[in-house]
């Protein structure tokens, strides 16, 4: 396993495997690994001839009060991590090379932005998108995992690779839970005991969501009503958004359809420590 | 020569160059060929083993009051042209091929986006950096030709691949002019007679500006001064903007630096057809 610090050094090996007909999947993240990362990277090893993971705790997806500062930084500890899964790249580019200076080019994948986490989180996926578009222009993948606890990031990043004929698919992994049904998260670590406990209402009601779902329920307000009470029953949990959307537009919608995929998503501040999970009902992402 | 009208049969042909270790030269444009692109098409033959020339009349960088349903289209006489020059692919998509249903994705390059042309054409440049961007993921080119006269766009597009790391190298081609000076434009099919003398303001008021500068005068009140006299002794002129400004930013200067590259550019409406020009000192873009 190599650990690349520069985009030039990434650009041109990934060149270079693609010059020798081999496939590369690339796994991007933010360091932090757990095994929703691993199980990523498991899944491009099996796929894929040449695995490429990236490290890169990106700024321009963080708001101005957001956790960028304090967001856990190891990259030993992550590249032990990838090796046990056989990754064998590890990029690592400094901020001052992915953002040089004068940088001011940005994606923006309209509409989708600015629902769900992009309402809580302004130009959130403005930085998402750049930056996954600017790591597939460096390591050139043929496919790029992505898990789906961050559905709405799944979503955005399919609709950009379609819309601007980017070479390469997108592969989503199922989200990985704790035994007790947390969803694996790097801002877990945040959580204190109490806390680590409380965070437990977001699959909860999710659970009561599919619950519902499966008595026959579709009517929209009702089972947001009681995923709303399910959060404010825990005393250290503060609801952001509960919502039931369209897959394909992340529209909210009022009744479940029959077959149309449909996307119940919910961010919750437990503590200080904001948390996301999602279901999919009627199908996948 | 082969003329493809589909996305995916462009891709697929792109990929198939590659693989076989052919450097691709392409030439995007609107159609309405004339020497300015087919200097860029022999540009591009010189250079590269295989060239691909793209006519797409691109709808999502014209205004809502712009020229887009009267912009010259005749694909055949741009075929033939581009015969001429050894072009190996037309490649001529659809607006629905380009832009599918529910297309929300756009790059938009800040900053340098919103002065001169884009101050006038607001949203201009977010279509023209899209577009582009999505040609070059379908067309895969290892250099990519654009003329000087559009001297904002190659800047924006420039920066667009730097920040972005695209794997493909921007080379500019001189702006190339009828005998009297006039700038080479798919627009200039627009003038008649008359306009088509006053059109001439444009280049004479750069050449005024140059005679200046070469004359020891730095001050960039007075160079601009003396192009709007220029422009408004035409009766069928009117004047959109001229500016001085740093190559690098756009940024308006109020002094010619010893050595930095400056751009004097100018929009002017003759008769209700609106013409760019422009000239660059103390270097090239």
């Amino acid at each position: 396993m190599e650990i690349i610090n520069r985009v030039t050094r990434m650009a041109s090996v990934a060149r270079e495997l693609r010059a020798q007909g081999q496939t590369i999947g690339f796994v991007p993240t933010m360091g932090a690994l757990h095994e929703g990362h691993l199980s990523l990277m498991a899944k491009a090893r099996a796929m894929c001839d040449k695995v490429v993971a990236s490290v890169f705790v990106n700024p321009t997806q963080f708001g101005a009060n957001e956790d960028l500062s304090r967001y856990p930084h190891d990259l030993a500890r992550d590249a032990e991590l990838a090796f046990t899964k056989e990754v064998d790249y590890i990029f690592a580019p400094s901020p001052e090379d992915m953002y040089p200076n004068g940088f001011t080019s940005y994606i923006t994948v309209e509409g989708l932005s600015e629902r769900l986490e992009g309402a809580s989180r302004p130009g959130h996926f403005r930085g998402v998108a750049t930056v996954v578009a600017k790591l597939f222009n460096i390591v050139h993948p043929h496919f790029a995992f992505f898990g789906r606890k961050d559905a709405q990031q799944v979503i955005i990043l399919k609709r950009m690779v379609k819309d601007l004929a980017m070479d390469v698919e997108i592969v989503v992994g199922l989200t990985v839970r704790e035994e007790d049904g947390l969803a694996l998260s790097s801002r877990n670590v945040y959580l204190p005991a109490d806390e680590r406990k409380a965070a437990l209402v977001l699959r909860r009601a999710l659970d009561k969501c599919r619950q519902l779902y499966n008595g026959g329920d579709r009517d929209c307000a009702r089972l947001v009503l009681a995923m709303r009470a399910i959060i404010e029953a825990e005393p250290l949990a503060r609801l952001d958004y509960v919502a039931i959307t369209d897959i394909a537009n992340l529209e909210q919608i009022t009744t479940i359809p029959h077959l149309r995929p449909t996307l119940v998503s919910l961010a919750v501040y437990i503590g200080k420590t904001r948390l996301i999970d999602n279901i999919v009902l009627n199908g996948e992402l």
